[in-house]
């Protein structure tokens, strides 16, 4: 088949792709799907798809800021109407509401999809893009780019995804199997009502039956290298907070600083609270009886040494700022730190006075924001019961853990169908694809991979974006680097995915 | 003289007190002021002396935020110049321009007077009463107050000084001392060019032949009760501040928490470096090397028993929000540790992500906005070093240390002829004033009492007020509890210092 051949599915090249497609079209059978249709169609409305992108990135949800948070909903339930979805719903939750949808294609198959609808927190000042209204930029070295919050985490692929029902449809091609979609608004705050979406009994139902469950992603690294991940570190997000309330010593409300001699301070709780929980170098987790993350196995060795050797080790460097990994690892050994490490971070510190220059106040109260990353065999729920007893048995027992959101590890098995239409279709389309043991950024597979679903989940998708939870978060659109897909590749990667898993 | 039996000199007690008065001038020598004369302009000046304050209050200049410094001077000179002091000059230093004012009464003595033209910051969200109106609300348990950003610090006692000025004036009478004024726009930064001004050699001169320097302050407490402090403990302000980019580790910028797991992290590090300033409970400087504070002396220790008697632990404790004192300490030991040890203050964390919820980033930078306090003994530039070395030593040399101004502590004996005249006036007037060793807050009156000028400072005016640094900052326009001055005794107050210090 002439895509096979083809490691780059731009607009640009469809069209001398199409005329291939065309006369192999012609000889294929009345089963096969003419791929070459379709990719017309998605060159076709490859405007109309970006439109769509732009307009949705112009409404973001933000759960954490309670803002349209319903809306979101109502305009994520439209996009899936209007992708094909014959039957949508908004479900309640006790946070924000979910959306529930299914395609009956008529097909042998069924695929669970994950779709998040909202997105992170951003401010406006620190972008060089105004990063509501998702502008096409050129980047130097990448190309044009879309730059808009949510690009790449997570309206850019998903829309992708929805872009590719589109074409099919309008190529007058059939929906290769039937789908089961299941959207949230809290993907961005931890998820903490997913379960509750997820085990509705009609959701579970229709996810029953399921090859597994799919989150739309741009996979590409900027050099087009790909990776299957086969799982997800879990999350807990949360806030420990010291205050004089709660402390019973120091005052009740911000007091002047040289009372300091004589009233106990929160914000010094704080500190030395934060400093029990991590080591000095602030690397390994120091909570007394903390889940015990297991040595690193011999198969995610094997994976992280193949995965090591595709990566740029100096590209990474150069993208974050980092000159030195932890303990001055190597680049292997850092990857292995990577996958196989819990982590307690401090996202944020906020006490007392946070403006320009100085105040002199004897703060109240004081707050890190921490997340903890945890690896399998740890439970979301240890974790933090063991936080808790730590902090009490060394007499913090009043500082407060409020925990906003998280989940446990999700971990899916190599030779999972799911998995291996992933492997399939990337070399199809003339890439070498690399198992990776789990991503270190955390999502909810466990909802699906964990009892009682117990299905295979992943992220598939090409194409190459930046800056989720950062300014200037970006999708390439039209790629500089014929190895990377820019949108219309990513769109009929997800073609080829659909029709791969439909097998 | 009739004013000696007055407790209190508002403005309904003055009509009759008038009366009693205009029998005693006809009776004193032409040598004597008319104080009868002068408190009854006083009393017809209120309205248009609270509206002075308004209108100062309306102008708030905030140094570490860059906000109205040049109109802030200007203003100051402006009110200088109406309330008669002939020689006006604004004065730029490095920072922000300061003002200096002399008042030739052709009198024997003069007297130096420190004013600060800035306010602290504020945030509007936190008051219940638009902080730069000024509003005259009711505050229960103590009458009429002004509510406004600068109320009682510093603006409400510095516009009592020159309603004095205007009152004596306008009541045809003499000013009794000639005035030499210093005022700056930096206060609330920690001054940290005040010695740019007071050093001028026009300047040094003027202030060289002075009885000592004192700035206007609401002395009184909510009981009315009023202390003669002789001096203040020293300051520092600072940041201290871990960067991925100082200490070359960590990212150069906010990245992916996930990435904690291979990522050195600079919040860790500061939280790690904080830990070793001071002991467990966060009240003992463990800085190395830091400047010994020498134990409290006897005559200290003899001061703050008297006062502690003096003061209602209990009210003390309510206005604050506090349960316990550090250690637990009886009020008499509290008050000691207050005015004798040495403090390191967090006044504020900022790192990361500070807004709503969580935000899962590893953040490139963390600060930690610190006060040290000093004490008679101690200088500024060696706390600095010391902490310096500690963190060097300690292997936290990347960590910067900020410094944004702060003075060294300042002190002045208890029968200098400055102090002398404030408790002769104020038992004049029918207080029973007490020493107190040294305000736990500072001011930089070492510019005055250290080499070259080796002079008395200090603080006086009658009147109380709270809140100073806080939401909701109130003067006291017109009191419920007799004991307390209200805003026209504050002004009488200032009138008969003056005459006092003249003698």
């Amino acid at each position: 088949m002439p895509h096979a051949r083809a490691v780059r599915l731009s607009r640009w090249t469809l069209a001398s792709a199409l005329t291939l497609a065309m006369a192999a079209s012609a000889a294929a059978s009345a089963a096969e799907p003419d791929l070459a249709a379709i990719r017309d169609q998605v060159t076709r409305q490859h405007d109309v798809s970006i439109k769509r992108l732009q307009d949705w990135i112009a409404l973001p949800s933000i759960a954490a800021e309670n803002l349209n948070s319903r809306q979101g909903a109502e305009y994520m339930a439209r996009l899936a109407r209007e992708a094909g979805f014959q039957k949508v719903e908004i479900l309640d939750t006790d946070g924000k509401p979910g959306v529930f949808a299914t395609l009956d294609a008529g097909a042998a198959k069924t695929v669970g999809l994950y779709f998040m609808y909202d997105v992170k927190q951003y401010d406006p000042a620190e972008w060089t893009s105004p990063p509501l209204e998702a502008r096409l930029v050129d980047k130097p070295g990448l190309g044009k780019v879309m730059v808009g919050r949510g690009a790449v985490n997570q309206k850019g692929p998903e829309s992708a995804l929805l872009a590719a029902l589109h074409a099919i449809r309008d190529a007058h091609e059939k929906v290769p199997v039937n789908l089961v979609l299941v959207a949230e608004g809290e993907e961005e705050i931890g998820s903490p009502h997913i379960a509750q979406l997820v085990h509705r009994p009609e959701v579970a139902a229709a996810l029953r039956d399921t090859v597994g469950v799919f989150m739309p992603a741009a996979s590409q690294d900027a050099e087009g290298a790909v990776q299957v991940s086969l799982g997800a570190k879990g999350v807990v997000e949360l806030e420990l907070v010291a205050s004089g309330e709660k402390w019973g010593r120091g005052p009740a409300k911000d007091v002047h600083s040289s009372l300091k001699a004589m009233v106990d301070s929160p914000a010094w709780r704080l500190v030395k609270a934060l400093n029990t929980l991590v080591s000095e170098d602030g690397n390994t987790v120091t909570i007394d009886g903390y889940p015990k993350a297991p040595a690193i196995s011999a198969g995610d060795k094997a994976m992280v040494a193949v995965a090591a050797a595709r990566r740029n080790e100096e590209r990474v460097k150069a993208q974050l700022g980092v000159k030195h990994w932890i303990d001055d690892l190597a680049w292997q050994q850092a990857n292995e730190r990577l996958v196989s490490q819990p982590t307690v971070n401090i996202e944020g510190l906020v006490g007392g006075y946070t403006g320009p220059g100085g105040k002199t106040v004897l703060p109240h109260r004081a707050v890190a924001k921490i997340d903890m990353r945890l690896v399998p065999g740890m439970k979301k729920d240890d974790a933090v019961a063991a936080l808790k007893s730590h902090l009490a048995k060394r007499g913090y027992g009043d500082i407060e853990v409020n925990v906003s959101g998280g989940y446990d590890p999700t971990q899916t098995a190599a030779d999972a169908p799911l998995v291996q239409a992933q492997m399939a279709t990337l070399k199809r389309l003339g890439l070498d694809p690399f198992f990776w043991p789990r991503n270190a950024g955390s999502y909810p597979g466990f909802v699906f991979t964990d009892k009682p679903l117990s299905l295979a989940s992943g992220h598939f998708g090409l194409g190459h974006g930046g800056g989720a939870h950062a300014p200037d978060e970006f999708l390439v659109i039209e790629p500089s680097n014929p190895k990377v897909q820019g949108y219309d590749g990513a769109v009929m990667s997800f073609v080829e995915y659909l029709y791969e898993l439909g097998k």
